[in-house]
């Protein structure tokens, strides 16, 4: 017997058995898993009343609220899908996602309403706009909605090859893609989560990481499929979340890599009063061992290191503890807490290649590119076959990510893949080239690009802009490589520079490097 | 993207994972993951050799055995299908088990060649017999064919629709039948297992439960899953049992209920000097209060009550632990373990239900039959549409336990559907009468059913045997009814008789006692 694999399914489940467990917790509100789903059902059947029909896109702009969960469970079981957007972009950036979708409803937080207001006349598909807290003149009244509306929403029959939600990526060279996701695909990302993470009902989860980002990587879901606890934070600020822990004896959250390190170096009041067993998982980034040390060593917390994309919904490999760990010192866990991992289970194979599509060597030194196939990829991007196509190629998502593997099987990062230089048939990763020439005293930030070179396809060109007051030549930077890389890798040329470009939200732009001084100058 | 959900695409995680580790014991024999799939990938090669195609099966007969397990790999990533048999079985059965699922390769332990010998002329489909472990006139050699063999088998294009495996029922009242299992619902079930108890790669496994009952409840493939290490043991017995437990360092075991009790009752200095913190799974009827405190308590292990059928591959509910159990006495919390509590996640949906499909009360009182839908359940009866009709209706399965369902959710099952008694509209447990009348001290054993009433539909009936050397009568044990269940409850009638009519593996045959004196003297 077959019956679809659905977020949804996890979430019937909830609502039999966890009725009466509180299920989210949002400043002073408290909602048992009971309350919880009516206002989801009465929301969907005000979605509904509204003209949402099936395969119709509903947006959401938004921090971490219970109104924002909400929208995980009423959207999809109205047939519906859901577009988390990213309230950090800016108003021309919302319009983009908003039109690019086609949202016929668009639901907003009000830190959020001036930035929509300002580009609702590019958005005709648009035919209402919620406020999801308080109310504003030409925008509907989430709260009044849902206390007037009936919970006798129209079951809608759902695939699991259906779309449950279209996720936009951050598009730092082009505009932002949409991610489609499948009922399907997060079920299983949902079963890989609960595989490895050893989640109950006893599990209290706190929201720092934004739900908009890859649907909080499904903990959207996870956690109701356990009956487990949501505590929502509006803002990802140390003291806040130290603050939320003690409260609420937070058990569980998820963090990018510079939350870890607010943690880790927040005043010494607050980490001595933080309960001790708290579980972590975090990527983006590899955790610095001093991080590591400070959380788990001080802190008494366990730090997971998982990987993904959002266009493999999203996690698809984890730091699997093995019990020959046990026997590692510190920086040997600090080691292998770095690295990526392997495959999670039931989700994805996960493999590391060459150009050819050869897996790469064992050996924790070669270089090849992250690619993926399986359960947790992408339907494709939206209204996008040209880069669907291009991303997925013979059956396999092509992540973009730079990878090495080591002699247990384990993966880790050490680039973009598009920023790796090919040099005399060698990999180098610019990330280790760049990471040596930080190193020395007089460098405050270094880039590095291959550039053509026509006998050894590419080679190594370095940016540097010295820290002021301090000097130094392509010569002494030169030898400094030489001491601290294999000869190869070392840049060919060396270009002193007043600053790097950058993108509005700090990211160096490489392409603008390789195409030469005449794009830089433009700068 | 979809990829087919296959107990094989774990496989090849463990495979690309776990080669080094070791995978199998059994006596002095130790294969890591990479000899044990090897060895499976040889003998896909020799099964595809002796003209075994996509869709043939392979039967196994055999105890708890490395070759049993490597079966489990080699028949369906060779396109076959596994018919594991039970070997407690008769000859008789054997050959209508072989000969109904038309076994094209018939694979056997030494302790079976004789019976299936002694049938080999009724099997005009089965082309080959293959002795497992020795040698024997006219049969193959297994260990001789894989150490000849090739690795490089041919592969198979597999969907998860497919059928990995047929599981023939006990078949007390009938022929068995032949459960088809598909590789969707077995990876279903594995990820089941896998949510609920936390399995890692430090986990081994004793094989207490036979391989052939429902796949081994899918630990053939869960175990694994994860990397963990499979210990074989080929005879329940609790000396063998605790012996291997310590020498092991087995950390997880399923065991029904009367293994349970063996344990629970061994002598004084096994008991002692077992290690602490054993997790058991265990299922088929409710451990004691006595026996869960003699291994929770003494033995300082984690007993585990899950619920299923061979039908819904196999397991569906679990006793879930909640963190308001902890307040619990050991009264308390033996009461929630003899529950077989709720649905697993993901892979079914579980309803008890009374005779027009309605839900019954939370009261734990009302007794309905348990129903279930979702992918854990079959495919169908193998040649059978017939009983598959019977068995699924309305796109749900009929269990026919029935059972009650308690406050919290908590499912318990207090008998047969077949074998609860309808009474003036009362659904009455003839369990519950039956544990009533064995209080009694004068009586021996008893059996209670339903017969024709005009007045109230069906009436119980008693069916008594005495202690030797103890007396009672008919309205002795009436008042001894009444004083300890509700007067509807009480059996209108009392028989005493010399004994139960019953089975050849002592199951009491109901439908001989409901047919009267005639079928009853016919015994």
């Amino acid at each position: 017997m077959e019956t679809p694999l659905s977020p949804l399914d996890f979430a019937r489940r909830a609502r039999r058995l966890y009725a009466d467990r509180e299920a989210v917790v949002d400043g002073d509100l408290r909602l048992t898993y009971g309350r919880l789903f009516e206002r989801c059902d009465r929301w969907s059947s005000c979605l509904q009343g509204l003209g949402v029909e099936k395969g119709d896109r509903v947006a959401v702009i938004s921090p971490n609220t219970h109104s924002h969960l909400e929208a995980y469970y009423a959207v999809p079981q109205a047939g519906a899908v859901t577009v988390p957007v990213n309230f950090r972009l800016t108003a021309d950036d919302f319009a983009y996602i908003l039109s690019h979708s086609g949202a016929k409803v668009v639901c907003v937080h009000p830190d959020y309403f001036e930035a929509v207001d300002s580009i609702r006349s590019q958005l005709p598909e648009a035919a209402h706009f919620v406020a999801l807290e308080g109310s504003r003149e030409g925008w509907l009244d989430y709260e009044e909605m849902i206390a007037e509306a009936t919970a006798a929403f129209e079951p809608v029959s759902i695939q699991e090859t259906d779309v449950i939600s279209i996720n936009y990526t951050s598009g730092t060279t082009a505009n932002p893609k949409g991610v489609m996701v499948t009922h399907r695909s997060t079920a299983m990302n949902i079963m890989g989560h609960l595989m490895h993470t050893r989640l109950t009902s006893a599990d209290r989860y706190l929201w720092v990481l934004p739900m908009f980002h890859a649907n909080g990587w499904c903990f959207t879901w996870t956690i109701t499929a356990v009956g487990g606890r949501h505590v929502c934070l509006r803002k990802a600020d140390p003291r806040l979340i130290f603050e939320a822990i003690a409260r609420e004896g937070i058990t569980l959250l998820c963090a990018a890599p510079t939350v870890l390190i607010g943690l880790a170096n927040a005043p010494e009041e607050l980490r001595r009063a933080a309960p001790r067993g708290v579980r972590v998982f975090t990527a983006g980034a590899p955790p610095a061992a001093a991080t590591i040390e400070r959380i788990e060593g001080e802190l008494g917390w366990e730090i997971t290191h998982v990987y993904g994309l959002t266009e493999v919904s999203p996690i698809v490999t984890i730091s699997e503890w093995r019990p020959e760990h046990a026997l590692l010192d510190a920086a040997g866990r600090a080691r292998i807490k770095a690295r990526q991992g392997v495959e999670y289970l039931g989700n994805a194979e996960v493999r590391v290649v060459d150009d050819e599509g050869r897996e790469v060597a064992r050996d924790g030194v070669t270089l090849g590119e992250i690619i993926i196939r399986g359960n947790a990829v992408m339907a494709g991007y939206y209204n996008d076959p040209a880069a669907t196509d291009r991303a997925i190629r013979d059956g396999w998502f092509y992540s973009g990510d730079a990878a090495v593997v080591h002699e247990d099987g384990y993966i880790e990062i050490r680039d973009r893949w598009k920023d790796v230089i090919i040099s005399g048939g060698e990999n180098i990763s610019s990330v280790e080239i760049e990471g040596v020439l930080l190193r020395h005293p007089a460098v405050l930030e270094a880039a590095v690009v291959g550039l053509p070179h026509e006998k050894w396809g590419e080679t190594p060109q370095a940016f540097v802009v010295l820290r002021p007051g301090e000097e130094a030549d392509a010569a002494g930077l030169r030898q400094f490589c030489r001491d601290h890389l294999a000869h190869f890798k070392v840049p060919h040329g060396f270009e002193f520079i007043s600053e790097l470009p950058k993108t509005a939200t700090g990211k160096i732009q490489k392409f603008v490097l390789r195409g030469g001084r005449a794009n830089l100058s433009a700068q």
